[in-house]
């Protein structure tokens, strides 16, 4: 039917994030309310008020796009679940359980025991079990549902104030690093793990949520996850290049903008910034001072808007 | 690297159900037990214990398995929906929100607000709101969680007992009919919405959960569902042909072995039955009775085992 083609090609592309925005927000937001969702789209879990308020959040990992074609599936199912759960983490929440939706044209043993040693590597890492799921046969994609409860305060996107403290969980750049070494050497060592099992940040999460504003995990790329920070704060942020840790092989530029660390991003308020220094190290948990909340709504890199290769946007 | 890919070879190709009990299953239980999930892996949904029980399923349907390649992204969308949403009324429980994962190619606006147009008459019809997801670029496929809490009793499928009453909620094969019609002549009509539109039995789940000893919902094929309640409780079933309700312009064959329909089996013990049947009576709520649960552990048609086409098995 070329009449309905030529209007489909007329038709604009959009990017990932205006879909979401504007296709895959706002549906039903009343019932909402009515059912108890304290928080729906638009931060890193959705929260239902129960006794205990349970988070949850559904990520997908797609062959050749999130994790590299070839890898182990022990390694892939690790890595796609990980990176659902460092969503709670950036919620400061309490994982319980993950559901799993495996997608894949494999139907030999040797794949799904490697697959499976992943997912026991990660409900022994976590101490969570598999609820439930489904298989279907397609292209290879991973799509895991995790479900946490509150823990202490539960940390949104939202709520960064301007004169906030930017604070970082640890260095930028060792997942794409990790990646590299995996090409060039097709092996687990040291340095390849940061980017084949990767650490969803749980404990660290439920620590500051205490003392956090707010907080995002690094999925698609410093710049662009400290964007969306940005906007649903709306508040800026001006940042030091030289406070900024990052992967010493590689330049600061790429690691601002590669995904797959699942550090933290949070801000925290100037009063309680040394109170929680202080814990921090006595807890020996690592924390980064990098920048400030600002008015006005840019995002500044030693006074200057940072170049942004827009991290990772699949559309 | 010939020797693996020899291996590969040999290794033996298993089923769905196989793959999923072997691989997919008892993934960290003991934590299970610790988080209260009353129930992973081996239901319809999961059961997590607050203080109203929350029940969760994940579904995932794919282009050219599980809906059409072709037909409007508003029914895949809806379709998938009730799909996920189908597990729910098989537990007896009360929608609370939903989760949606898209994978697709598409870029253009046209397909995303016909894609938004299923949510949002899904979102309507049920009076759930979406509360979050994914969207990645990959094959087309829709993964939904559904969240929702107990109601009155919870229905698993591991309850029948010798001697209940097995029990449909309406006839099967409008699905493959409807999907049959749509292919003839590519509209929604009355015949074409039972593909297209297809009902998730919420109120009618939610109201046999004070009567039944289990049930299932029938997304694979009777036959083939029927033989998960069995195995699960541990009984077998004697059903009578001429007692089970079906689509006039398909044979008893094909209805017993099709999907896509989504209506209810489920059991009830002896001394429930006449009361519930009364009172479906008073609701205007169908009810077939088909047969016994035996002891025997078989599935027996008319006496004899009957063919299974095995419904839908991906692998």
């Amino acid at each position: 039917m070329p009449a309905v083609y030529s209007k489909d090609i007329q038709a604009k592309t959009i990017s990932e994030f205006k879909i979401i925005e504007k296709y895959l927000s706002e549906i039903g937001t009343s019932y909402n309310v009515k059912n108890k969702v304290l928080r729906g789209v638009g931060d890193d879990a959705a929260v239902i008020s129960l006794s205990k308020n349970l988070i949850v959040s559904t990520d997908t990992s797609v062959e050749g796009v999130h994790f590299l074609k070839g890898i182990k599936p022990e390694y892939a199912a690790y890595r796609a679940c990980v990176t659902a759960l460092s969503d709670l983490a950036a919620m400061g929440s309490k994982p319980l359980a993950f559901q799993l939706s495996l997608s894949t044209k494999e139907s030999n043993s040797k794949f799904f025991s490697s697959f499976k040693k992943g997912l026991q590597d990660f409900s022994n890492d976590y101490k969570i079990g598999l609820i439930g799921g489904d298989l279907v046969k397609g292209q290879y994609q991973i799509s895991v549902t995790v479900f946490g409860k509150q823990h202490s305060n539960i940390l949104l996107r939202k709520n960064a104030c301007v004169g906030d403290v930017v604070c970082l969980s640890g260095p930028l750049g060792n997942g794409l690093f990790g990646m590299q070494d995996f090409k060039k050497f097709n092996k687990k060592n040291k340095t390849s793990s940061a980017y084949l099992k990767p650490k969803a940040l749980i404990d660290y999460g439920k620590f500051i949520a205490g003392f956090a504003s707010s907080a995002i995990d690094i999925s698609d790329g410093f710049l662009q996850d400290l964007g969306h920070l940005s906007k649903a704060s709306n508040v800026g942020f001006e940042l030091s290049s030289s406070l900024i840790p990052h992967n010493s092989n590689l330049s600061l530029n790429q690691c601002l903008n590669c995904g797959d660390d699942y550090q933290l991003i949070f801000t925290v308020p100037k009063k309680h910034i040394q109170p929680l220094m202080k814990k921090m190290k006595r807890k020996k948990l690592a924390i980064y001072q990098v920048g400030n909340s600002i008015k006005r709504k840019n995002i500044l890199l030693d006074g200057k808007i940072p170049a942004l290769s827009r991290g990772y946007n699949h559309f």
